[in-house]
C-alpha cells in the first residue's frame, strides 16, 4: 500500500542514516504521488503515433508544473508531460513515444503539448518558466535544433542518472507498477509498493533494453551511486533491423505480434536435432536450443540444390523456403535469452538479486517477459529474480521529469 | 621447444604429485608426437570437400594405427585419420571436414579411407582391429547409421571430453599450433609449447564455437576435471543461418570472405550516431557500437516510403537498400563480440586467466581472432588472454583420435 506523499518523504526516512541527494535540493518541489494510480482506459492511438502507455494519474497533485521532459534514444523517442484534470482535482502524466527517425514530426507534437503550459501576459501566449528537460543521446545530437525550435528553456540531463531517478520514482511511488513472472503458477503478479521499500529498492541491477543494452550496478541511495558495469550491442535495433529485412513487417509491434505466432523449432538447432535426444551428462534437454537459427542453412541450401530458382534473386527464394513468423520468434528469443545470461552473469558477479528490465524493447510483451525471466531463474537457480514494469519505456524520460524538481 | 615424446613422459612428470589418467591405462600406445610440425602444403581441396586444415608431420611415430577418428557436429563433421609416410619413417595426421547434412557422402568418403587400413588375409581385405571412434551429437544420432554402413567396430565418446583431451594435446604436444594476437604489436604471435607447460596449462576456460557455443571449465589435470560453465546459441550456425537469406553467398567461408570487405558502420549503430560524440561520462567512445544492425530500419523504411517498390516482395526490396558485405562484417562483429563478453564474464567468475577459443566458427579469419581478442583484452583489461589454434576446428575429434589410445 502506498501511505507516503512525494519522493522526499519516503526518502529521507532511510535506516541506513544516509542523507538522499534530494535533501540538498535548491528547489525540492516533488510530484505529490499520492494516491496515484496506473488509468485503465483502452489502449488508444493518439495523432498517428504509437500505442501509448497508461497514464498515470496524480489526483493530490496541485502545484503548477512549468516542464515536460523527453529522453531522445537511437531508436525511439520519448515524452512525459503533465496535465491538469479538468474535472477534478489534480492532473496525470502521459507518456508518449515515437521513432527518432522522425525528429521533425516529435517537435511539432512537442510545439502543441507546449502550448498547453502557456498564458495570455496581455499581448501574447507565453511562460518564462517552462523547461524542456532532455536526456538521451540525442538531446546532445538535437540540442540545438530543439533549442532553436521550441519556446522554452532547454536543459541536458545525463541518461543513465535519469533512468535510475525514474525506476526509483515507479518502484517508490507508483502502485502496480513493478510486476514478475511467476514461473511455478505461470501468471504475472503485480508487487505492491511496499513490497519494495527504500531499506531493501538497493541493491539491484538495471538493464536497460533499447537499441542496444546498458547494464548498470545502482548501490543508492540517491541516483549518484551506480555504475554501467557492462552492455551488449544485441538489443532492440538489432532484432528490429534484422526482422526488418526477414520479415514484411512494417513495425517494432507487428514483428512481436509475428514472434507470437511462430515456432523457433523450425529454424533452430535443438540439442536433440544434433544427438537425436537430449545430452544427459551434462544436463542438457532434447528441446534445448543449441544454435539460434542453426537450420536455416541447411534448409536453404538443400533447396537451392532441389529446386530451380524463380525470382530474381537467390536471397528470395531462400526467404521464402522459410516461415517468417519462425523467424520472428527465433530470434526474439536469442536476444532475450542473451540478454538474460549477460544480466544473470553481472548479477552474480557484483552479488546482486534483484534485476530490472527496463526499456521499450520489452513492450509488455509475453515472450520477452517470459524469456528474459527464465532466464534469470534457470541460471541462478532460483536465487535472483527478475522485475518488470508497466511503463518499462519511459524510466529516462521520468527521471528527466524529475530532475527539473530534484534540482540536484 | 618439444623435448619430450608422448603424452605419458610428460604428463606423468606433473609436479603437482596428481597421478594422470593416462597411467591407468590398460592399452597405453601414445602417438609419438616427438619432433611432430605442422606441414605448410599449398591450401587445397580434395574430393570436392571444404579446404583442408594442414597435415601434422609424425616422424617419428613407427607403431600401427588401427583407428580413425570423427567428430560430427551440428552443422560440421571432422575426420582424424593417420596416415603412413611412403617415403621416410613415420606418418601424418589428416584432417577433413564437411557440413553434417551430407552425412552419406561424409561415410563413403569414410569407407574410402577406412580401406588403407586393410590389409589381405589370403581371401579378404579385413581388419579385425580397426576402430572408428566417434564423438559429437551425431555419433549418437547416427550410430545405427555408421555401424550398418561401415566394416569396422564403431566407438561412442563423449564430446567434452574429447574436446579436452584434443586440447591438451594440441597445447603440449604440436609445435606452432597455439597463438595469439598481440594487440599493441598488431600481429600474430606462436607460443613455444614449452610456454605452455603442464604445471602452468590448467586451469583454462575452453570456449567451442560450433553451430552454438560450450564454454567449459577445465581444471585437470586429466580429462575429467571438467565442468560446462555455460554456452550461448549465438554461434556458428546463427551467423551462417542468417547470412545464408540475407546475402547471396554459397559457404561459410564465402561469407566471412564478404564479411573482410564490409564496413559494418554502415547498418551499425554508434554511440556517435546517437550523441552526436562520445558518451564521456561512462566511457563509451563515439566509434562504439551502440546497436548492432540498429540502422538498418530507419534506412529500410526510409526508402520504403521514398521509392516505388520494384519487386514482387518487399523483403527484396529492403534488402538492396543494404550492401551485404557490410551486414556480414556487422553480424560477424555481433556473434564474436558477444561469444568475447560471455567467455569473459565466465573466465571473471571461475577466476581463470587463460580462455582458448576453439570450434569451427574461427576458421583462422582475421576479424573474428581479432574481435575476440579484442573483447577479451577489453573487458579484463589485459588481466586474461585469449589463445587461438591452428586446428581450431578437430579438438574433438583428435581427442576422440587420442581415446583409443588413452582407453581411459
Amino acid at each position: 500500500m502506498l501511505q507516503v506523499s512525494g519522493i522526499q518523504k519516503q526518502r529521507s526516512g532511510s535506516p541506513t542514516g544516509s542523507v538522499y541527494v534530494h535533501n540538498h535540493c535548491k528547489n525540492p518541489k516533488p510530484l505529490n504521488a499520492l494516491g496515484s494510480y496506473i488509468v485503465h482506459d483502452e489502449t488508444e492511438y493518439r495523432d498517428g503515433l504509437l500505442p501509448e502507455t497508461r497514464d498515470i494519474a496524480l489526483p493530490n497533485h496541485t502545484e503548477t508544473v512549468n516542464e515536460i521532459s523527453i529522453d531522445i534514444g537511437g531508436s525511439l523517442s520519448k515524452l512525459v508531460y503533465f496535465s491538469k484534470d479538468e474535472k477534478e482535482e489534480g492532473g496525470r502524466l502521459n507518456f508518449y513515444k515515437i521513432e527518432t527517425s522522425r525528429i521533425d514530426e516529435f517537435i511539432e507534437y512537442l510545439k502543441t503539448i507546449l502550448k498547453k503550459y502557456y498564458h495570455h501576459d496581455g499581448k501574447n501566449l507565453i511562460n518564462p518558466n517552462l523547461t524542456l528537460i532532455a536526456t538521451g543521446g540525442g538531446s546532445y545530437k538535437f540540442y540545438d535544433k530543439l533549442k532553436n525550435s521550441l519556446n522554452c528553456k532547454v536543459q541536458k540531463e545525463d541518461e543513465m542518472q535519469c533512468l535510475i531517478i525514474g525506476l526509483d520514482f515507479f518502484i517508490s511511488q507508483i502502485e502496480n507498477e513493478i510486476f514478475y513472472f511467476d514461473e511455478e503458477n505461470h501468471k504475472y503478479v503485480e508487487v505492491a509498493s511496499g513490497e519494495l521499500e527504500l531499506d531493501s529498492i538497493y541493491p539491484y541491477l538495471l538493464v536497460n533494453i533499447g537499441s542496444g543494452v546498458s547494464i548498470i550496478k545502482v548501490t543508492g541511495p540517491g541516483p549518484d551511486n551506480f555504475i554501467r558495469v557492462g552492455g551488449s550491442s544485441l538489443g532492440g535495433g538489432t532484432l528490429w533491423g534484422l526482422l526488418s529485412v526477414l520479415t514484411t513487417c512494417k513495425d517494432f509491434d507487428e514483428m512481436l505480434e509475428m514472434a507470437s505466432h511462430g515456432n523457433n523449432e523450425n529454424v533452430d538447432l535443438l540439442v536433440g536435432d544434433i544427438y537425436g535426444k537430449g545430452y544427459n551428462k551434462i544436463g542438457l534437454k532434447s528441446n534445448h536450443i543449441a544454435s539460434s537459427m542453426g537450420k536455416v542453412f541447411k534448409k536453404v541450401f538443400e533447396k537451392d540444390q532441389e529446386s530451380e530458382n524463380t525470382s530474381s534473386d537467390v536471397r528470395l527464394d531462400r526467404l521464402e523456403k522459410l516461415n517468417q513468423e519462425d523467424i520472428a520468434r527465433s530470434l526474439l528469443y536469442a536476444v532475450s535469452n542473451n540478454i538474460g545470461q549477460i544480466a544473470y552473469l553481472q548479477a552474480q558477479r557484483h552479488g546482486l538479486k534483484k534485476i530490472y528490465f527496463a526499456g521499450s524493447y520489452i513492450r509488455n510483451h509475453y515472450q520477452t517477459i517470459r524469456t528474459l525471466s527464465y532466464a534469470i531463474n534457470f541460471w541462478s537457480e532460483g536465487s535472483k529474480k527478475a522485475y518488470f514494469l508497466r511503463h518499462e519505456g519511459y524510466l529516462g524520460s521520468m527521471g528527466a521529469f524529475l530532475k527539473k524538481e530534484l534540482d540536484i
